[in-house]
């Protein structure tokens, strides 16, 4: 079967065996989403080498329990010991034990056949079309800010970067709501966001006034600077952005104005799943492009060029 | 009257006037506090100009509301405009246009005499000798994260730096159940700690299990290093800390490890004056040495030697 692969050369299309079914669901891809974090693994992050891809939606071939054989399914993509002491305190995305889908420790899901444990899958509603089942791992994403940080209607939200992710961060804000104001460079990203949600140029930033709430967004080191001069004293950072290099910070700051910083990563499938079934937030504006998964070199390339947003591959 | 002040050559004992009553409480000394904030400022910190001082114990001598004159209080150090949105949003605190006693635009507590508004006054109980009352001001800033962070009887809480604020934390936290280890280079500092919070030397911290919370009070920009290699994933670390260097911070460790990072700055100083009157706190212990107002360079210079814990001043 072919799979997009990343090698010590750098990722490319390959033949690959199909996997076997152990006590995993077999799940044959429909449309996976390229994430930023897949063009990070190709620089390195993670030292990750395998089968690229976290974002599905697919059908069960074979699972260990038959009831989800034929089922359209989206999947949670960290694969937990269910054992450990962190497992056991309810935090299995942490697990350190964990595996998680193209990612660290595990094959992921941009090829035609791949795996996950039965517990990770999520059935998706009738109503709910592929191309909009494949943002559930990133729409999840932006909704675990939800499940982090008491967002209240009266707040001011800002949302640095719209890519990807801080457009759908935006987007699952907004139904609290809150003000928000979506900060980017690209006009054409601004003019992506919905009706009700505001947009400003990354220049004319330094007009808004402080906000309760500041969502990094951007993928630079530089976010958490920018998101710390927007910020109320008193007031929430939330980081999304992963990068490589490190920033210089001057953390007195966040002391004397008691600014709390919140990592937040991976979020709840369920509630997503039920956003996107109710149209409360409807990601396929986001879709930039489609290639086949044969095209997958192209598709990464795609992905990476400014203006580019939601990239979907299919077998 | 004698007062220690800050001016551009340094800190000097100097003959200043005395403050007139205008529509503030005019606060006569009993015992002063030199705080590590004291330090940091004579090193240039906020650029600050004036009469040092903020941790205090004092008689009332005049005031625009006689039914305070004569009572012994401790005062509250930010004095806010309560008119400015951040006031009418319930966080004076954070007032953009606050003056902090001996720190930002306000005369300190460092003098014969000093003033502050009415209502940042407290009465001090009967039975809480001075000698525990100058200590509310840490205190409060140690309840403070209290207010901030839900810390569970069952959680496990790292405090690193033992100095005056951190010996303070680690007595607070342990209020609470939890279990608390401070983390400290100098023996003299571990040992004393009170029955029933653990001692561990900073060497030897690598071997301590993840913990839910750490705060870091260790003054150092190291400090915020050492603290997330001590957090478990999901967890929270409070920084204490006020210092002037940068540090490289590498966030994407906070990301994929969802740790809250915490400013704390101020706290109530009602709690830290009940737990005082309760017994429930003795910061006596931690009472280093004892100057006169005339000898407060003395005063500065033992505060800042290696093992020096909190430095009395008495008129």
């Amino acid at each position: 079967m072919q799979a997009l692969v990343l090698g010590a050369e750098g990722p490319a299309v390959e033949e690959r065996e199909p996997p076997r079914p152990d006590d995993e669901a077999v799940i044959r891809l429909s449309v996976g989403g390229v994430c930023a974090t897949d063009l990070e693994l190709c620089r390195g992050y993670m030292g990750f080498r395998g089968v690229l891809g976290h974002e599905f939606v697919g059908v069960v071939e074979a699972s260990p329990d038959p009831r989800w054989i034929g089922r359209r399914v989206v999947g949670e993509i960290n694969a937990a010991c269910g054992r450990c002491a962190t497992c056991r305190a309810g935090r299995p995305t942490h697990c350190p034990r964990r595996t998680v889908l193209g990612i660290q420790g595990r094959d992921g899901a941009f090829a035609e056949r791949f795996t996950l444990p039965v517990r990770n899958l999520h059935a998706v509603p009738d109503g709910v079309m592929d191309e909009a089942a494949v943002f559930v791992e990133p729409l999840a994403a932006a909704l675990r800010i939800l499940d982090q940080v008491h967002v209240r209607p009266t707040d001011r939200v800002v949302v640095l970067g719209l890519g990807r992710l801080g457009q759908l961060c935006a987007r699952v804000l907004a139904l609290t709501g809150a003000q928000v104001t979506g900060v980017a460079r690209s006009a054409a990203k601004r003019a992506l966001l919905p009706a009700g949600i505001d947009a400003v140029a990354a220049n004319d930033a330094d007009g808004l006034p402080p906000a309760d709430l500041v969502v990094d967004t951007t993928g630079a080191a530089s976010g958490l600077a920018l998101a710390t001069a927007r910020v109320r004293p008193g007031g929430t950072l939330v980081l999304k952005t992963t990068v490589h290099e490190a920033e210089a910070v001057q953390p007195t700051g966040w002391v004397i104005d008691e600014i709390t910083v919140v990592g937040s990563r991976c979020g709840p499938f369920a509630p997503a799943l039920r956003l996107l079934a109710s149209g409360a937030v409807d990601p396929t504006p986001l879709i930039t492009a489609r290639y086949a998964l044969a095209d997958g070199l192209d598709a990464l390339e795609r992905a990476g060029e400014p203006g580019s947003l939601k990239v979907l591959l299919r077998p």
